[in-house]
This record gives C-alpha cells, structure tokens and sequence, in this order.
C-alpha cells in the first residue's frame, strides 16, 4: 500500500470512528490489549530480525530501546488496558448559550480526525500512540523509523486483529510501509489529510516538520531545561533540587541542562554543589561545564560556545552566573526551549517574577523539573510533551487529542 | 523604523506588558477610546489621503470599506471601550491537581505574547484587533493593505498616545511601516518574534500564510457554507433559513454559498425556493447556479465547475441534489471551507449524524448559518473566526489569543 493509499484509507475510517460508541471503542482497546499478548512469539520474532539488522549500524542504547521481552509486551498490553479505563474526552458540552429562545449552542468536544505520529525506534510507542488516539476518537496513521519497521509492523497487526474482532474497522490504527524520508515528507503535507502531526523524536526530526509541514503539528519533547537558584534559596533544598533534576534520569526532556545561579549566593553554592554531583558521586559524576564567572569558584571544563544550547541527555551540566532574577529570566527565555524551567527561591517577588516572566510550558517554584509528565499532571496518560503554546502545551493528554466544535440546534432560528 | 527593528522592540515589549495589571490595562483601552476621539480630525485628513490615492484603483465597494467618517471614528471607540469592560481572560486556573502533599499544580491561563494580524483596507479592524490583543494581555504588530496604511498610521498613533497617558509603553501597539509583500513575508517567517499570526483577509493571503509561515498562524474567515435541505425538512422552515443565510447579508462569511437538497423533497422545495428568492425578490434577485439533476426541476444557470467550490460573496446560490444525508455530508466535507453549514430537518436520526458527520467549525439543526459570530456565540467580541481544528475553532474572542502554562509550586519536591 502506498503512502497515499493509506491516507485515503484514513480519511475514509475518519467518516466511520465518528459514529463508534464509547464503549465500542473501550472493548476494542481490551482486545488490542488481548492480542498483543496472543502474538507475543510472532512480534518477539519481528523484533529479533529488527536488532539483528540493526545491529552494529546504531548505538547500544538505541539498540536496548528497540528490543522487547514478553514482559515488555506484557506491559504495553497494561498500557493499552489503563487506556480503555481512562474516561473518554469526547462529546462534552464545554460551554453553552442560549442567544433567543430556543436556539442552543453547544461548544463539544470532538476528536481532531486523523493523528498521525512519526517516531524513531522504540517499538511501545506504536501501541501507546495507538490507544490514546483511537480513545480519543482519532484514526491513528504510525510512521515509525526503519530499524523498528519489523516490531512496529507486528505490533500493528495484533492492535488490528484486537479492532476485527470488536467489529471494527482495522483502518482506525494504519502503519505506514515506507520507512524512506518520501514518506515523512508526504504525510508533512498531506493536507485535508492529517489533522494532527506529532513528531516524536529528535530535534532534526522536529526542526524538519515546522519547517516542510503544511498539515497542522505539535512539537514535543526538546527540554533545555533550566534551574535557577536565586539569592534567598535554601541551599539544602536546591542541591536536592539540582540533583534529582540532573541525575535522577538524565536521558529524559525534563531533565535538567543548565543551572543558573545568583552571584550573591554562588561563592558558597556552587563549592557544595560540586561536592554533592561530582565528587561525592561514584557513579556517573556530573561533568560541569562553567562560565567565566563560575570558573572562578570552583573547577571544572569552561563552557563552550553551545553548552547553553544544548539538550546534553547526559551527566552533563551546563552553569552560569547571574547578577539577579530579571538577568536570569532574560538569560533563560533566550535559550530554552519552552519546556520546564525551576526557580528555588524563599523570596515571593522572585517567584512572582520567575512565574510570570518565563515563558515555558511549565514553571516551578522549589521543585524539580523531573515532574513534567502526563501522569504527574493527572492527565492520566501522555502523548508527549508539547513545547509550542498554540492548542496544546506541556504533558498532552486525551483531551489535548480533541478540538472542539460549536453544534446549534434551533427551531427556525434566522438572524 | 524596519520590521526587524518593530519585531525586536515588539519582543522587549512582551516581557514589560506581563507585569501590567488588569486595572491599567483597562484604563489604557479608555484612554485609547478617548484618543480616537480626540484625534477624529487627524484620523479624518490621512483617511481622505488614502482614499484620494485609491480612487480609481480599488473598487467602490472597496472605498467604501475604506473610508471614514466621524460616527465611524466614534463606533471605534465604543467598539474599545466595550472590550475594556469585558472580564479579563487572563491568570485564570483553569485545573489544579496536587499529586503530592505539598506540590500544587496549577494550569493557568496567559498571553499568547505577540500577536500579528495581516488585514487589508478596514481601518476598523486597527482599533479592534489592538483592544482585544491588549485585554488579553498580548503586544500587537498590526500590517495593513497599503491603500489603508495612512489611516491606520493615524489611528495607531492615537492609541499609542492613549497607552503614553496611562504610562505604558506605546510599543504595545505596533504597525508596520513597509506595506510591500516583503513584510508580509518577514512576518510569517518571524520565529522567536511571533507568537501567533492571523491573517484577516482573502483566500490569496490566507493560503499564502498556510503555506509560506513557520510561525503559528491561525486561518480565519473563508466560509463556504452549506444548507442541506432533508427529506423530512418542514419546507417553510427551509424556505425562511435558505432565504436568511442567503440574502440577509451576502458579503459576509457566515452566509450560505451552496444549497444541498434531498431528491425526495426536491420537487416540492425547488418551485417554492425559486419564487422566494428569485422570482419574488425585487431588489437583488438570486442567481441559482443548478447541477443536472435540479435543472431538470427549474430554471437556472447551470452550474460550472467551480460553483462548489466558490465563496461567491453574492447574491449567488449554487443547488446541488443528493440522494440521502450520508451523500450530503460526504459533499459538505468534501467541498466546505470548515466554517458553517446547517441542516433543516424534523428527523433527530438525521440531525445526529449530520451533527457527528460534518467535520466543521460551527454545526446547525434548523437554525441560519448567519449566527456563527462571536457575539451571538456569547464570546463579547470576535477576533476573527477560525477555520482551522488546533487551538481555536470557529468565533475567537479574548480567551482563544491566551494559551496556558502550567505553574508549579513545591516545597523542595524531588521526583
């Protein structure tokens, strides 16, 4: 099937999950559920030819992200269950008004058509985008990279043996064949097509959508994630902070890459953070990389040119020094990228400052940049992270996979 | 001064007008509302520049739209104090949630930041697009059609004077001095400067925002909408909403452009529609453009290739007949614009699908498309109305030129 093809197909599965009910599509996402765990053996097979190939062309990590166990599929067939528990978003009346008598107009939650997602190699996110579209009422278009093609492909066919056997459409959850470049390129502007695009993937992945897509898009998951510590903060709690912000999962959007910190509280800060993330560490010690101003007080690697541009997904941490809030502020709005900033401060105009004037998706006050999460945000699930502020921001969820639109009923009613 | 130059301070501007309280900015809008006023004979003299200019260039529709008088200066004015008295949409917590003692989450409505708005030659639209940016705490970067520039340069000098009275900066309201298209192209590609583009205008500059902006752009206003006629329409009805969304005002788009008939109620409808809106009609007789099946009923032009796909602005109506309403719909979504469309019927089975089936901004059951208006859809105002599914859909009023953030506040919280 071609890219186009499949597309058509979308579109035309778009005209029938419209009139799917509720509990229809929640005995559908049990029965994923169940035949992802029935075609445990065929979708390991898949996987083994995937890390066979891939082996030697893409690093380790990437190749232990690609690989599955029946224990990992155990969990995406959980993951798929815990969606079809989730209430659906659909079809609430969000506002309502009655201009003259009897005419009624309704603003309702409706899904957004067609979701398409495009990621890299991590075969789970096949099933979990897969659930939260169709619970949200979206038909589902994957385009996943060619290392994973095998998993995903067998992952799909189990997730639409699941929707046949609830007498359902297998168009609703659709894999794209073609792993080239082509393929990305098409569904980027396939308009009256998509009605969501969500890159979920690196930043050249991401830079290429905003810049080629035509059809609408959500950017997610880039995290230069900034912590600055203001002149009144409790030092105790900031290298807590910074530590579990740097350490507790480096590899994740929220953690952090860059701390910043207030020249009246540096000379004594920065001696013990040194001591807590570096020296005290036997295990991964973070590497500090410190502008001219922190260099003076304690060592460490000078910053580069682009350590303040970087999302290091490592122990790696990037530290500036600043004269106040505002300077920090200004500093932050400049190189992050939208997703997670913290302040620690024990000062109320501070925070008052740091909240309103940084312009992130998620702003904290005295804690660690490492909640940003759709679980955490009681959204129950995450379809990933948007950095934009345009319909969604911050951890998506189910509703943040819906639109709405105005429905008025009237009895004759001309203006 | 450049528009890289008006981009720079338009962002500086961003950071000072998040620390402004709601008070000032309501009494800056009066005090904006009083310049207009107090400037009508300035305003006046760069008006008749601008219209002696355009004599003979433009249309007359087109000079009319363009010009001013002193009760139009004066509307402008009351149309800015009344945003001034419209609730504030802005640090509104829209969810809380505390997933640990201690750790508040708070999604909070703000300012989308800059917002741009391309228009073409209705000064109004300078003093409106300014106040509703402004109450919802937004900077404004307004491009006018050049044969406008002279009266919105007048106009915005008023208001910026207004702003300097309450002493804020006058950079909240910014025109752009370059009125050739490489403005136009500069903003839309304007990243880090803006934060949300809406062009005002016809389908040339809409679709050339689609297609050229990286910035996040909002579609507005093309509407070809649609009226299906059922079977089971009480016919009086239908004759009342056809002749309404047709004629009541034809240049706007919320009025219908094509009529979709059910065949089985054709041959009663179509006679009695002709002489409505036809036959009947002394001033501005409606030209019906037929496909084959309802010029075999009545006279009429027959319909070329693009009558379906035309947003006539006029007292023109294309008629196309349908089998049942699954044909309707799969027609309307396939030819409709995404603005308005309304079935007339007394069959609820109808009515739902059509509801759940139209893939639309704004739905209706017996009631004229002529409502889709911020106005009458209790928003206060109206920014435009978008036809796009992300962010906002349908009338924008304050809330939908605000996004939100989530702020977070800890006690030293560590994940």
């Amino acid at each position: 099937m071609t890219t186009q093809e499949l597309l058509i197909k979308a579109k035309e599965a778009k005209a029938e999950i419209n009139l799917v009910s509720v509990d229809i599509i929640n005995s559908a996402l049990n029965a994923m559920a169940d035949a992802l765990v029935e075609n445990i053996d065929k979708i390991l097979e898949a996987n083994s030819q995937d890390i066979e190939k891939s082996r030697g062309v893409i690093s380790d990590v990437m190749i232990d992200r690609l690989s599955l166990s029946p224990e990992r599929i155990q969990g995406m067939a959980d993951g798929v269950r815990d969606v079809a528990k989730l209430p659906s978003p659909v079809g609430k009346v969000l506002k309502s008004n009655e201009p003259q008598e009897g005419l009624i107009i309704e603003r309702t939650s409706v899904p957004l058509g067609v979701v398409a997602i495009i990621y890299e190699s991590r075969p789970n996110v096949t099933s979990d985008a897969a659930a939260l579209a169709l619970k949200s009422g979206n038909v589902c278009v994957l385009r996943c990279g060619k290392e994973a093609h095998s998993s995903a492909k067998a992952i799909v066919e189990a997730l639409q043996s699941g929707l046949e056997k609830e007498g359902l459409s297998k168009d609703f959850v659709l894999l794209v064949e073609d792993t080239t470049r082509a393929s990305a390129a098409e569904l980027m502007t396939a308009d009256g097509y998509i009605d969501l695009l969500i890159p979920r993937g690196g930043k050249g992945l991401i830079n290429a959508c905003v810049k080629n897509a035509t059809v609408p898009v959500i950017q997610t998951g880039t995290g230069i994630c900034h912590i600055y510590v203001d002149e009144s903060a409790d030092i105790e709690m900031a290298l807590n902070i910074v530590e579990n912000a740097k350490t507790s999962r480096p590899s994740v959007c929220n953690a952090e890459e860059v701390l910043v910190v207030n020249k009246n509280i540096a000379d004594e800060f920065l001696p013990k953070l040194k001591k807590r993330i570096v020296t005290d560490r036997m295990e991964n010690p973070v590497e500090l990389r410190l502008d001219e101003r922190a260099i003076k007080i304690i060592d460490g690697t000078p910053a580069g040119e682009n350590d303040f541009d970087t999302e290091f997904l490592d122990y790696i941490l990037a530290v500036k020094i600043v004269d106040n809030v505002d300077e920090a502020i200004k500093h932050i709005n400049l190189h992050s990228t939208g997703h997670s900033e913290a302040i620690v401060t024990s000062d109320n105009e501070s925070a008052e400052k740091f909240t309103r004037g940084i312009d992130s998706s998620s702003v904290y006050v005295n804690a660690s940049t490492r909640f940003t999460d759709g679980g955490e945000f009681g959204l129950g699930c995450e379809m990933g992270i948007s950095t934009q502020k345009l319909h969604a921001r911050g951890p998506m969820g189910l509703e943040e996979l819906n639109t709405y639109k105005y429905i008025i009923r009237g009895k004759g009613h001309v203006r």
